[in-house]
């Protein structure tokens, strides 16, 4: 039987951090199992709004990489590929944007938010305003079927069905499938500060990197409740970053609703919590940590996953590309 | 010594008639002597309006370039070669969309105007909004110093030459040259009824590959001084699509001179004046017709000098997208 298709990848921008991990790693090491995985570099969606410093995207291909291979993802069963070296994407992303209007990008409530969180104003680069069709490009290129998105993505794959619905209309058959999002349970994991997603830039992000002391220092800045003063008060578990990061990370989760229980209850101190938060991180990012410095004294073998990646899914890519152009009726030669 | 490389090329949205033979394709005769010419048929340009026929698109493919061969561009000094398959091109304008800003496109005056003269509205297709980005893709790709393009177009040679800039300063050196805009001289040829530009759709263009009758029926229903009634009346020059037709094809000046000259006394005849056209458009159609229906005879032939022109531009596309990818910084394995 064939398995689905999966299209998923992050943009080349900084290393990994635990709300990745969270958010669509671990997904990702589950999906390898029964879907066919593509994992996509997106060195040209990250310069959508980074053109002005290539370098950091071009740097942090490699670090995403061996975040994605020390955290167990197997270039044999997922095919790691880099966005910027598959040609038959950009040329599907020029086709789709004269099938999307400029009224209708603008309309995207994604981009919407995204521009706005931006602040670009009206200086909005146009490659930020297509990239939705250039996501449709990504999805489609692969026939993937099912797309993992955050919440707030889901109104891109609304998007590529649409763009999918109009190419098919003028094939006059079913070319392209339609893609499925699929939106992880647990949300996006706040920053370790609390007050927003999780992000290197913000200082506010653990990365899959981090040294042991790194870990125990973002934990015991992590924001808990301000009005817990002393042990004996009822503490808040809404909004606790130590109980949201327990809840996703820790595995006993008998044990986190006793902690928290006797947390709101009064008389469990935010040191006992956060020692148990600093066990179960240390934990977690040892073996990842571990590999990913072996990974890195083997710059040249990463360098060959990704490179074999990208072959296998140029091929696939360059077959869909094909298969667009002469079912949409264009000159092939 | 190094040729200058020139860039043109036409939309595959219909054949091409006199007013592009006038316009451009002359030019180009003269261009394949000192320069090194590259013509593209512009496919992927072409869809960008129209989008819901890409059967018409595919269709004029052969038909620009028997139009090309008929009139002798050589494919042993001029390249033609297909847009769409130039994976380059659709890589570079990905690329250069992330150094233009949408209130950038939006103010270009030649876009400005074209949406209102297609009747857009609000449903401008994305893709016709950025093919400023796409024709500076398509310019640069070839390292082309000089575009011959029409006199409302200059802002788009203005628009790629904005992104040479922006990418040679995160380049930090002259990567790509900047363009020339050649503006031909004689202006736009005016349609047989004196109303609007040729054009096929307007039923008021003489194509290239136009029947004798049909030279002689477009060349009677040809606009003149509509105040002109009586040989012997003075009449317009001014306007009078018949004198600036002959100002345009006929090569004897002197004589056109004489006539407008009668003409504008009194005494010299519509039916005469147009009898030197027709005489003139004959002369220079036959030949082109005749090389053109042999041409048609040899499809196959037609479909090698497009492929190996393709050929031949993809090597030099790829490589200078290669080059500009590695000169941006980015990641290149």
């Amino acid at each position: 039987m064939t398995r689905p298709i999966i299209l998923t990848g992050d943009r080349t921008t900084g290393p990994l951090h635990i709300g990745h991990y969270a958010g669509s790693l671990r997904n990702r090491l589950r999906f390898q199992d029964d879907h066919e995985q593509f994992l996509l570099l997106a060195d040209m969606q990250a310069l959508t709004d980074n053109a002005h410093d290539p370098a950091k995207v071009r740097r942090n291909v490699m670090e995403v990489a061996l975040d994605y291979l020390a955290v167990g993802i197997d270039p044999d069963r997922t095919t790691i590929c880099l966005q910027s070296h598959l040609p038959a994407l950009a040329e599907l992303s020029m086709l789709y944007l004269n099938f999307v209007t400029v009224a209708r990008l603008e309309r995207n409530p994604t981009i919407k938010d995204e521009i706005r969180a931006r602040g670009f104003g009206r200086d909005i680069p146009a490659g930020f305003l297509c990239y939705p069709a250039a996501q449709a490009a990504d999805i489609t290129a692969f026939k993937a079927t099912v797309v993992p998105v955050g919440e707030d993505q889901a109104p891109l794959i609304e998007q590529t069905n649409e763009i999918v619905r109009r190419i098919n209309s003028v094939a006059g058959r079913d070319l392209l499938p339609e893609a499925q999002a699929i939106i992880p349970r647990s949300g996006r994991l706040p920053g370790v500060n609390g007050k927003a997603k999780m992000s290197k830039s913000g200082g506010n992000a653990i990365p899959l990197s981090a040294t042991p002391d790194e870990i125990s220092a973002a934990v015991r800045a992590m924001f808990t409740d301000p009005d817990h003063l002393k042990v004996e008060d009822p503490g808040k578990v809404e909004g606790n970053v130590v109980f949201t990061y327990l809840d996703t990370f820790d595995e006993d989760a008998a044990a986190v609703e006793d902690m928290k229980a006797r947390y709101q209850h009064g008389g469990l101190g935010d040191s006992r919590i956060k020692r148990r938060l600093d066990d179960v991180l240390q934990a977690l990012i040892a073996p990842i940590r571990q590999h990913r410095e072996e990974l890195s004294r083997e710059p040249d073998h990463v360098l060959d996953v990704i490179r074999r990646g990208t072959e296998k899914a140029r091929d696939r890519t360059e077959a869909t590309k094909r298969e667009v152009l002469e079912g949409i009726g264009l000159f092939v030669i």
